[in-house]
């Protein structure tokens, strides 16, 4: 049955494989008005592409979005929008021995007992790659939520292998700290603490160089979010984050707030104290919590307080290094990746995962207006 | 906007609050022929029950299940199903205070701004009552995926506070240890080390004593499980199992297989290594791997290993212990939960999280065999 | 797979069978703070009541509607709203004799295809008594099309066998014409031409002493209606209308405005005259047609004219008279249903339409907020 | 919100407008392993494009189709698959005197409240322009019923204006007398019977030479249906067929089976007398009806009988002719249509019905399947 539609009100559905001709978003329930353009597309698509940095895969895609539908004159018209963007690096070839042989860490096996058949170029459908397709939808929705409330989602590395950031205060990150180094060169692992990042880069490159990858945590933050979005029972906020970014390839826990951390707390510990942001019995009220180990969502709701969620992103599967497998016959059998593959997949999860935050937001956003906005 | 429904093919929808004159579900796209009584409901639903030990909430519901629609000469009819459980020890006027006071750790400030109003009795639809219809729905399910595939879920308390169980092979518990301890006395904690679960009952108990509450980690283990479930690329079994599960009241994180341990592991250390079940070319060939850091699931698709969750539970919200507020108007005060309440979820929580894994296998395996069945 | 559940902002979602317990429907995304009561239920549910005239059926339901969830203190409170009518008289002897028999006109052979089975009892959840939960729940659509923007449904028998009422003007029918004659009673088939009534009324009694039955046309209207409901490309407001109509038991044909009339006529003569119904240039200008043969509806999106819908009812297929058929093993058989069937459909049948045709316009209305509310 | 999906199992998503870049479609839900090549989209492709024969709008797009993704080595491999159809011969500057005019019969003013603005450029989303990507997704569905169970779906035109054809046995009427005439030449008209298509070329060129258009009515029908298609209570194949049809452009009425016929009609001249296909109590046992006035549908479910369903089509909006109209401000002025348009749109319309009706049987022939094949 269908899985490629996310979303009610902002729906994003997409197509596309890493070996076929292209992948493709139709994002539709947008408002309309707003300016977009394919430099709005662009921001991001450069900030996820391959071969951006030595960090990452060497596959040189230049991931040029085409809009086909849905804007009229520079502005959405708020019917359904259309965006294609072409493989052009694809290499089946460098596939050719993976045919009958499930490789370790991938769906391969699954797709094949669920479809009875598979891609085996790239992981077809399974790959990373169709996640162009949503960044693209998301630098969309950014618009939408910057444009109705002001909201803002920035992301940024937490933690690769044994390298911890020091974050203290996550709604201050700026998208500049996690784009550029203090010293001006970029920053390639996306990590806002300077010296972390650079003890990130130098990991990276020392597992890459062994022939292996490395997994780490992502946090991504969002601002200026208003209270009240999220829909009880099953479509609290906090379950669709946790689907969005579980529906990343490669994120195996998602969590907000303290997150596991709560398992160790007391109640007394853990509340949050709601406190008046403006003066009590003003017109413009405001409620905020002293802390924020809630995270900006209570009960599923959010709070109005800064959004913050983590994701765990595991080492990435195809490897330079031989492994032992089976074949499709279930014979033993080795596999090696020649493929171009990063050896840490945190620097371009980044703005995955901000796009599927924004993509929540605006969509949630959109539920709530049509119903509190009716009678 | 609606958020009362999960599910596609076997689509779950409930109705009801804490305190209000019951609660209902509606179970739509339940195979026919499936033999159904209110005693498969009543099993599941004894296990949430408030009243049922000194460990939980005093609240005394019978939560007696009826069975309005959907079965017929005991048998379901493939059409949709429709189960009410009344409440029958609402006492309202414990929450009579609460009117004007937002509650630390509650959801009543974003209801507030979300729908110009707020149910202060017991958190209305807010509060865990309306779990009492998800349980009912994932007796059905339970049902479904037994009949289907013979696939089993069996939860337990993983964690409580500093207490860990040790549990090597999550796929090998057993309902019985979960429910019984060796002595033959109940397992108030669902707890399935006993050792650990003695632990943890004085943990709960001290906590209980001291006005407090503490949070936990239970893990889900589904075994029996098809390999092929989750839909590519939103529907992913891991988004759909992640949503469901933090949909539930005070579930801050969720993670499978290894989780958030990946973030310190190499790929070679993580990948496991896939291995033929059975004879190689046999016409039943099986594929397994030889561990199972992926938790049953890569790629989003099931592999047919056993699949293990965590969710991460908070600490109870509600203290009967003075905590600072605020009133609607921004004035400070305080607050003491007169409710009755958990001092630690995590035992009743069990039920919940298996009631929710359930759907969503049973929801997977006839999205799935819709599409495959068919050409 | 499921199929009870209509509307993606106001979803309605209904489980019950003709012989089952009751009828429960669960509405989700109703605003919140909207008056209602079981009064407001109760006024829809007579009119559609069985037992109500010498026209209809003599099966005598009390059709009380208990709320079940979903309003607070006389009010919604935004949450889903669930409400039970229970079966009071439903004699399942009567269908003793149909276990092994399919029915002329009905969908017994079907659903023994479908499902395996079939509930034999008056035709189980295939029956038109499942309309009971779509009343209560468009009982609840016209209070939110009545405060959202002041709309207003009046449905009325159009037509039954050859007797045609005369209705010049439809948009001005009220309620209060179809449900009562000019002398005062109770105008028992709801047709608002008094003379037209009366011969059907006659000819109804008749077919009836005939031990037939006899089909007919409703004709539904909508007044109030803002511009701008319906969603291209595929939920545009004619498709959905139509889908809602067409979903009720008996439907055989809809159409709107001229409807089929359209086959013969020329562009020139078919196409509305816009005007401007306020003074061109000023600030709330609002442009009207001079005639109303689009119905309301223009591209699939309403014009903010009076939505004007009608719809084919077939002759009830139940008759008190033998009729030739086949047992579920082929062999031929008669039957005479001993069950209480209306002669007419029509009568009860426009309460049931109404309700439809609210749900839609409840249903897009706030579909069309959400998005254009927003930025 | 969103509209551009239909369908649950087989789901189809378009986006695109008449003078945009092109129209897109992703079909999600697709069976894996079907044959499918660009030619299988372009038969259908071609029997709906403009400027086929002189009958039809001289609007010249080659309508050629790209598929994008979801197609692996000549078949489908169960996942999303996407279409692009560029748009080549827009010509904007038609419509350039248009942008602040109501045109007569056309969305213009319901767009223009709805969303604030609107696509002057040939109606933008509300052109017929994105029914190609509709063909596109029907021509797949068409595979798909076909492997399935065999099913065909043939269309053509039954009535233009006056003009109404005689076709004795719908069932019977072939894909072939509907494209070629017994002489040999194209049948413009796509009536099965060549006397009366006779009629309707020259009822259509008299009409399109005084400046004006005509409406008609077109029947499809489909063979081969199983039995068991369609679900209670909203989602029944009755409703989902009406919903599709009059989500096409300028379907004012749907009826099945003897449709607005019923209304004068007595239960015992109605009902349709179920029989043995084959003979009573052998292990295949069909049934059937003696006649088939139900159209293959009863109480929304198929019975396995020929289904044939009618469309009444409006005549043609846009004419090039003079026509009274008011501007944005609420001005007189008239409208001519520059644009190139059909003088009666049936030709072209019966492949989007076509597409319609075979969408909607792979979408419940797969729903029915992942219900009934799981347990």
């Amino acid at each position: 049955m269908p899985g490629s539609s996310f979303g009610r009100a902002f729906q994003v559905t997409t197509a596309g494989e890493s070996h076929g001709p292209g992948n493709v978003v139709i994002v539709d329930g947008c408002p309309p008005g707003i300016a977009l353009s394919v430099d709005d597309l662009r921001r991001d698509l450069r900030r996820r592409r391959p071969g951006q940095s030595p960090l990452v895969t060497a596959r040189d895609e230049a991931d040029e979005p085409e809009i086909l539908a849905g804007v009229f004159e520079g502005r959405t018209t708020g019917t359904a929008i259309a965006i294609l963007v072409r493989n052009t690096d694809a290499r089946s070839d460098d596939y050719a021995d993976l045919r009958g042989v499930y490789r370790p860490g991938h769906a391969d096996y699954g797709y094949q007992v669920k479809l009875g058949h598979r891609d085996h170029r790239g992981g077809g459908r399974g790959s990373a790659r169709e996640t162009v397709a949503r960044v693209a939808a998301g630098a969309i929705a950014r618009k939408v939520i910057a444009e109705a409330f002001g909201g803002q989602v920035v992301g940024y590395v937490r933690q690769v292998g044994e390298v911890i950031a020091e974050v203290s205060e996550p709604a201050s990150v700026t998208c500049e700290q996690v784009e550029t180094l203090p010293s001006g060169e970029p920053n390639l692992v996306r990590c806002p603490d300077a010296a972390a990042a650079q003890r990130m880069v130098a990991l990276i490159e020392q597992v890459r160089d062994d022939g292996d990858s490395i997994g780490g945590v992502a946090e991504i933050v969002a601002t200026g979010v208003v209270a009240g979005l999220g829909e009880p029972v099953f479509d609290k906020l906090k379950a669709d984050l946790g689907k969005a970014l579980l529906s990343l390839p490669a994120v195996l826990g998602v969590e907000y707030g303290v997150g596991f951390g709560c398992a160790t707390m007391r109640g007394r510990q853990h509340n949050d104290r709601f406190v008046a942001a403006s003066d009590p019995g003003s017109a413009e009220l405001a409620i905020a919590t002293r802390t924020n180990r809630h995270g900006g969502i209570l009960g599923g709701i959010s709070t109005g307080m800064p959004l913050v969620v983590r994701a765990a992103v595991k080492p990435t599967s195809s490897l330079p290094h031989e492994q032992a497998t089976v074949t499709a016959q279930g014979e033993p059998t080795t596999v090696v990746s020649q493929g171009r593959h990063d050896p840490c997949l945190l620097p371009r999860f980044v703005p995955m995962a901000e796009a599927m935050v924004a993509i929540v937001l605006a969509d949630h956003y959109l539920r709530w207006r049509g119903q509190v906005g009716s009678c």
